[in-house]
């Protein structure tokens, strides 16, 4: 396990290495349970005809997101991070020499679970994706906002459960500019589809 | 910040002060918005005319669950833990100071939301509690399995939602078995007050 910041050579030259396959790479950040999964699921089933995409994931055990995911037909390489809270960029490279994706293709990495350690982890990555799920409360851009800071887009999802829970989509996006003015928020339901463009139009901008 | 095991002497020594006050502090650790400070709400709420409770409150940033434990009642100090994602027991050990907890009290602490860090720092609390919402999926005990094996009582949460998520409460439990056959399992809603005398059968066991 490498501290903060001692990797960011490593990193540098994880973004070189993908800059010239012409690879975008994007790192899923999020809590545990709050969509990553599903999202790249439905991502894959709905653009996968369209561009070459390989996936990343991250857990500190078990191998069972790289099971869902290699059931959509993509490659996949599964990172076990043990006591550990986030992927670091040594090891993003080295799975990357596992993976090996295609130039031009589209490379998700799903981080572990947590809204902390991933923050401060430099991977080398084009694009940082953090997601939140309504079940989670209005509160979490406030109060984890180092993760929040480092996004170039929030995903607000499990829009399928707004009806059932307290959350306030309008105040939450006035949490996440508070402390990321720069950031883009798309609100989605991974499970059910809603707003998926929003997503799909951020990917490909 | 401190490395783990940097602060088992001053754990040691908080264990030590809490147990000759009488005081049984519990260590409530889940991920972001898995309802530990609802949770802690309505057994105030319930509770409080039997036994004299104070509270820590840990939060990378901002104050505003400290505020919703005031408005009960009780004493509440506020930790903010900055980038870092867990509380550690010298920070335990200040707040205390400021908390003066009455002897014989019953003591919460809220560990920041996140289930990685906080079960690699001992606080020297008498109980580890790890909740988990039906909304973040079955298979979090062997994804995050550190914590859980940490865990005295893992509190699965929200069963107000239920019906409207995919979750299977009877493998959740053997996925809390498998990593942790010792912990006791309790099913809740502590927005709806569903089995909420298991837990408190717990607390006072």
């Amino acid at each position: 396990m490498y501290a903060p910041g001692a990797c960011d050579e490593v990193a540098s030259a994880v973004r070189a290495r993908l800059e010239a396959l012409g690879v975008r790479a994007v790192n899923l950040m999020s809590s545990p349970g709050s969509g990553k999964t599903t999202l790249l699921e439905r991502t894959i089933q709905d653009l996968g005809g369209r561009r070459s995409i390989a996936v990343v994931e991250a857990d500190q055990e078990t191998a069972l997101d790289a099971d869902r995911i290699r059931r959509t037909g993509v490659d996949v390489v599964q990172v076990n991070t043990g006591a550990a809270g986030h992927l670091d960029a040594p090891t993003l490279d080295r799975a990357l020499d596992v993976l090996d994706p295609a130039p031009k293709s589209l490379l998700f990495v799903e981080n572990v679970g947590n809204l902390v350690g991933p923050a401060r982890f430099d991977l080398g990555e084009a694009g940082q994706v953090v997601l939140i799920s309504v079940t989670e409360g209005t509160d979490k851009p406030l109060k984890y906002p180092y993760i929040f800071a480092a996004a170039d887009l929030v995903v607000i999802n499990k829009l399928d459960l707004l009806p059932y829970v307290d959350f306030d989509i309008d105040a939450c996006r006035l949490h996440v500019a508070s402390v990321n003015p720069a950031a883009t928020v798309v609100t989605v339901s991974a499970t059910r589809g809603d707003n998926l463009t929003d997503w799909y139009g951020w990917l490909f901008s």
